[in-house]
Formats: structure tokens, C-alpha cells, sequence
């Protein structure tokens, strides 16, 4: 089954806005053993969107179409399928029935001269919007090929392609198909394939399709579409000579982000988590926080962007502060202790750096960072040092997938001892 | 002039990777005066690549290409583009050079057997990566079309763009138009234009482009290529007669972030910020800690998801915990009134709230969030109801919002008295 996206709007080729609804899409047909073929992204104009869907129609079995569904001037999806399909704007039954609804599910009423949306081109189905105002729109060729238009608002984009697969394509999804991530951290792209084990991209590709990904965390290796369960794959993969030249740069077998292994090892152990925070500015709690679930874990970050906080919430010495300075393996090692005896928590972990583009100096450039750890072995720190090669936001999530990373090989070095 | 994107990568069709090219490529156009006219994303499929080159040098006067440049296998856009062209990968002294002077940069030694970024196709020039390692590929034909390929990495691709922007274009760009934005909340795109304002859409045409973006901090107005110049607009936009029956609604008239808005008020006005964050999680932080200069006003955060934090740190009342809970207008202003007090700063500004999808009860629905502000006029504190419509991610970015809007809200009509 060949599938096509086509999202509509000038926002996003203006850099507005950005889209989510392609990640989602493909993640979707990946989990379910289909493949999204194509994307584009084109401008709110009638012929443009009219030329879009005929060769969508032409190329793919089933398009889905995001966007120009709304209620101002420049949403022209429904004129735009009109005009292709050579039929007016109707008032169509199934339609004013739904908007009714989700008016009224929102203690609002409906009123059809604001937004129009009762009216769909002739002959087209009104499809539910689970999580918004406006209906899709349903066409189904004489051919078979499928049409669904959906909102771009991504988590109505998201609920109408969820309902649209579990209500339309039942019949032809596969099983949800397996995927496995070697996650290796340190180590270049180059390095791993092509320098220290030159056959391990054809040996894994006994087991599925290889991809390779550098993530902030480092490079990820997936292997999609498993042909056995993962389990014994995970056995193979302990036992694979091929992986040796790297195992110390591996820290974690398995999918999923960072934090969400963090939350699910330390909800497993009875850990509980806090962060003293200084160059990360609240983002290692912002991540954990994403997680649901993980307020069993994690307890409570203090961010210190300045030293008074240090000093007054953390306890950091003044004296510390002025020796050596704030991005300082003492400071952070500090830093860690504080939070951790504030918080009352398992572990404290604490990070503190120049993220940029100011601040650096030539002792301590942008991109150094500091990370303390205190857990029940005692308290550690260490100063890192990532390239200057990234903007400030960047710089931020690699000093705080750094110290999640070191927290994680803490804590299980500490739970297998 | 036209231009065109394509975006190479399974990932990204197979949603394992988020794509912010096109917005970086789309946002930089639109503040050159210029128009992206179209992105395509591919698979890394030789036969695909070549297709998508063959019609976007068609169709277009200028094609940027994101991606396929690495050192794996399935990195197949320079043999794509040889198989287009019909020529051979061949040595290219540019190249070599360039790819030297990379790895000097990084204090590394190049091996061209782990990569061969010198292997180009013969006849294309080699382009400079300001922020990588491999080179990019340039190609002007008889007929004056110019293909750009870029790698994917973000920072590679912006900062190759960016310099053949200056380089290959400054003669074609216009000055950078301005665009502006008015920014509501609390009131939906149909009310504000259908119903209460139904002559403001042309009447703001009359000084640019209109559109209009549903955003996590509500309606924002965007006028762009401005005609007039932006002092002269605002004069304008203060006086519109159309505009008064949403005044209440507009908490700025202004471009960028909530969150670089405040930190600009607050460095201009000398004021400084401290958060308290339970069901935001150090997002606020986050926030605020992403404007570079942001720490002469952002002192420090306490997220205190667990409620031990907030009475050992915040010293909320144990008392009040239990009676009202700590989802409630008096924690949220005891949560305010401790973190200003810990860290001394001007401003305390607390979030408490039931992001879900866990926890929510029928008193206190996911979607309840309690904002408490303490600064030079006293403590205050609200609850408000967010639709229980979005997921958790979103529903901690509505909460941060929300809160940062009061704040600016409470910043200027403290300075202003």
C-alpha cells in the first residue's frame, strides 16, 4: 500500500509553524509495518492543493491531506476538493450533526455563520474530528484509492488518523512490527562502521533493516522491522563479537528516550530522583517531567541560574564559588549534595556550564559543563567539555543528555552491585 | 525567483527523526523578502533522489537539498546526483582540502577510507561546511538553475545555507521585510474575525499580509511584508477602530516569544525572576533559560514536583497541603511567595496544576492549573481551566504560557503605575 502526505500551508513555508503531523504519520505507519512513501508541503492556493491532490490520487493508494480546514479566508482545502472534484459546497447533514456535537461537548453552541463548516463539497463523507471543531472530509475513488482530509492542529491531525486506521485500514495492517535501538554514546558515525567494526551494519542486517542516527545522546543504531522477537535478539546482540569494538561506548540496549529509561529504572528500584540545575536551566526536570508517571521518581530540581541560589538553597561555600568558580567539578559536586539533601532524595545530579554564546573564557569555553552525582555510593563530578560547535539551545539538551547519561550508568552500576 | 526544498531521509518519512529545515529554510526566506515555494521529503533511494532533482530543477530557479551526504551506506545523494548528471564520483581537490581543514579544526586526523567525502561527482564544485565535516555540493547549470546540497544535520545545513545565501545571493535578496504580530488570548480565530472584528482582516491587509496562527498562548495576528514602517504601524494599530473590540484579549503587540518578551522587559526595567513549578516541571525555566542574557534577570527556579519539596523548600504550609490541597489558589500563591523569597528576587512566579493524563479528579480535572504571582504590589494567585483536550506535553506548555502571560500582564501594569 503506497501512502502519500500532503500538508497544506504557507505557515510552514514560512517558517512559522513548525510541523509535527509528518513525524506523526510516519512513526504511526512505521509501528504498523506500512510505510509513509512521500511528503509535501504546499501553500493555501486552490490550484496548488487541486494539482496536489491529483497526483496524489495518481501516485498513492491512500493520501492523507493535513490542513486548510479551519475557519478564516486562507483555509481553502474544501474549495480546493470541490474544485477538483468538479462539485459545489453543500450543506451536508452528516456534518451539521458532528459540529453540533463538538460544540456542544465543549459547552459551546454552534453557529453556522462563523465558520461554515456544515458545508462540504457534494458527495463527500463528513469525517469525526474526536479532539476538534471542524469535520474531515472522506473521499473513496471508484477505483478504491482513499482520500482523508484532517486538520493540521496536531492533536487533531493525530485523533482523526488514529480513528481513520483503527476504522478503515483494520483489514490490511500488519501486526505491529518490532524495532530495536543500540544506543551508543562518544564514538562518530564513521567510527563505529566504517573503523572498528566494519561488518557490523551487514551482520545486524541479518536481523532486520539497519538504519543509523546521531542523536544528542550519541549515535543511535536502529533495526527495524525485526524478524525475531526481541528478547532473543537482545540475546544474539550480547553474544555478537561484531559489537565488542564498541560495548564501552554502549549505554543502553533498547528504544525509548533517555528520561523515559531513567523514570522506568528508578520507578523499578525505588529510586527517587532531584537536579540542582545551572546551565540546563530547568530542561534534565522539564525532560523527566514529560514523562507520566514520574512524579513517583522524581521529586524536585532547584535551577540556580545565579550563585545567590547556590549559595542560599544549595549551600554551595561562597569560597568555593570565588576559588574556583561556578563551572568547577567542586561546585557541581556541591551542587549535587545540596539538592540531594534538600530534596531527601536517592540521588541528586547537578550540572553547571557555560551553554553560550556569552560567558566562555579561555580556561572554561563554551561548552564546558560540570556534572556531580551524589547517590548512595557517595559523590562524584566531572568536567566535560562538548565542541563549541553548537547554539545555545543545543548546547543545552547535550549537557543535559550528558548528565542523564551519567546518572543512568551510575545508578545501575550502584543497583548491580 | 522560485524555490524549492527537498528533504532526503527514511527517517523522517518514517517518523524517527524530526525535521526543522524546512522551518529554518522557510523562516530565513520569508525575512528576505523571497518565497519557499515547495518541499518535498524523499526516501534514500538513488532512483527517488534522482526523480526529485530532475523536476525540481524543472520547476524551480533555486533547489536546496537537506540531506544523504554522511559516510553510511544509506547516504546516497552525491551518487544520485552523479547518476542525474551522468558522470562519475571522481577525486576532487576542493574537497580534499576542505575536508583537511575540517578535521584540523577538531583537532582530528582525516582518514579519507571512513568516509570519502573527496569523492565527488565530476564536474560539481565542492561547498564549504561551516559547522561539519562533510562538504556540500554545488551545481549552477547552462540554463542558470542552482542545486544546493547540504547535509542534513541542522546546524550543518543552516550554516551552509546561510553563507551561500550571502555568497551566491545577495544580489537577488531585497532588504529584510518586517513582519508584525498582534497576539491575543482567550478568544478563538472565528470569534475574533466572524464575529466581533469582521472588518479586520482587510482592513490589516491595507498594510500587508494578514494570516492568522492558533498558538499555545492563544490567536497571533501576523502582517507581513509590511508596507509601512513598524513604529508607524504600531501608531496605527493603536488607534484601529477595528481592533477595539479584542483589546482586552491582546496581551502584546510585538514579535517573539512570551518568553524573550518578558526577559527584555524585565532586563529593561531591572527587574528579576524566580519560578516555582509543580505540574510544569522546570519548563518555565527552560523557557526563560533559552534567551541568551537571560541570567541578569532569571535568578532560579525550585520545581517541586513532590509535596515534601514544597513545604521544605518553599516552607508551604503542611496545613494547607491537606486542607485545600496542592492544587489550589493558596498553594500557588504560598509557592510564589516562597521561591521569591528563597531567591530574593523582584518577581515569584508559581504553576500548580494536573498536567495528566494520570491524577485528575472530578473536583480537579486534568487541565486545572493554579498560577500565584508575588512581586512589588503583593501576592495573587488564580485557577484556571484548560480544556482537557490536550496531551500532557501540551497541556505542561499551556500551563507555562498561561503563566508567563500573567506575569507580563502583572510586570506591566506594576511599572506602568
Amino acid at each position: 500500500m503506497k501512502i502519500g502526505l500532503i500538508i497544506i500551508g504557507d505557515e510552514l513555508l514560512a517558517g512559522s509553524t513548525q510541523d509535527c503531523n509528518m513525524l506523526y504519520l510516519g512513526e504511526k505507519m512505521r509501528s504498523l509495518g506500512l510505510t509513509l512513501s512521500h511528503c509535501q508541503v504546499i501553500h493555501d492556493q486552490q490550484e496548488n492543493i487541486k494539482k496536489a491532490f491529483e497526483e496524489s490520487l495518481q501516485n498513492f493508494d491512500l493520501t492523507i491531506c493535513s490542513g486548510g480546514l479551519g475557519p478564516t479566508i486562507d483555509d481553502r482545502t474544501k474549495q480546493a476538493l470541490a474544485h477538483f472534484l468538479d462539485v459545489e459546497l453543500v450543506e451536508n447533514e452528516e456534518a451539521k450533526k458532528l459540529v453540533t456535537d463538538h460544540y456542544a461537548k465543549r459547552d459551546l453552541t454552534w453557529n453556522p455563520e462563523l465558520n461554515n463548516y456544515h458545508m462540504i463539497p457534494a458527495g463527500i463523507q463528513a469525517y469525526q474530528n474526536p479532539k476538534g471543531l471542524a469535520p474531515g472530509l472522506y473521499l473513496k475513488t471508484a477505483n478504491n484509492k482513499k482520500l482523508l482530509c484532517a486538520p493540521g492542529v496536531p492533536r487533531e491531525f493525530q485523533s482523526m488518523v488514529d480513528q481513520f486506521l483503527s476504522e478503515e485500514l483494520s483489514a490490511i495492517i500488519k501486526k505491529e512490527r518490532a524495532y530495536f535501538t543500540i544506543r551508543t554514546t562518544g564514538i562518530p558515525e564513521e567510527q563505529i562502521f566504517n573503523h572498528r567494526c566494519p561488518n557490523l551494519w551487514s551482520k545486524l542486517s541479518e536481523f532486520g533493516d539497519v538504519s543509523s542516527y546521531p542523536r544528542y545522546t550519541g549515535i543511535d543504531i536502529v533495526i527495524s522491522n525485526l524478524k525475531i522477537k526481541t528478547n532473543e535478539f537482545i540475546k544474539h546482540l550480547e553474544k555478537l563479537t561484531e559489537l565488542d569494538p564498541i560495548r564501552d561506548h554502549i549505554w543502553h540496549l533498547g528504544n525509548g528516550p533517555i528520561e523515559k529509561i531513567i523514570i522506568e529504572f528508578a520507578l523499578k528500584n525505588g529510586i527517587t530522583l532531584s537536579t540542582a540545575e545551572s546551565c540546563t536551566g530547568g530542561l534534565i526536570a522539564h525532560l523527566l517531567t514529560e514523562i507520566s508517571g514520574s512524579s513517583g521518581a522524581f521529586w524536585g530540581t532547584v535551577v540556580s541560574y545565579d550563585n545567590s541560589v547556590k549559595e542560599n538553597i544549595l549551600h554551595v561555600s561562597k569560597d568555593d564559588l570565588k576559588t574556583h568558580g561556578a563551572v568547577s567539578s567542586e561546585v557541581a559536586r556541591q551542587m549535587a549534595t545540596g539538592v540531594r539533601s534538600a530534596t531527601k532524595t536517592t540521588y541528586g545530579l547537578s550540572t553547571t556550564g557555560v551553554a553560550g554564546p556569552l560567558g566562555g573564557s579561555k580556561e572554561k569555553p563554551v561548552g564546558t559543563v560540570g556534572i556531580g552525582i551524589h547517590g548512595p555510593s557517595g559523590v562524584s563530578s566531572k568536567i566535560y567539555h562538548i565542541p563549541p560547535l553548537f547554539d545555545r539551545d543545543e548546547m543545552k539538551k547535550r549537557f543535559a543528555t550528558r548528565a542523564l547519561i551519567s546518572l543512568y550508568r551510575q545508578m545501575k552500576k550502584d543497583c548491580s552491585q
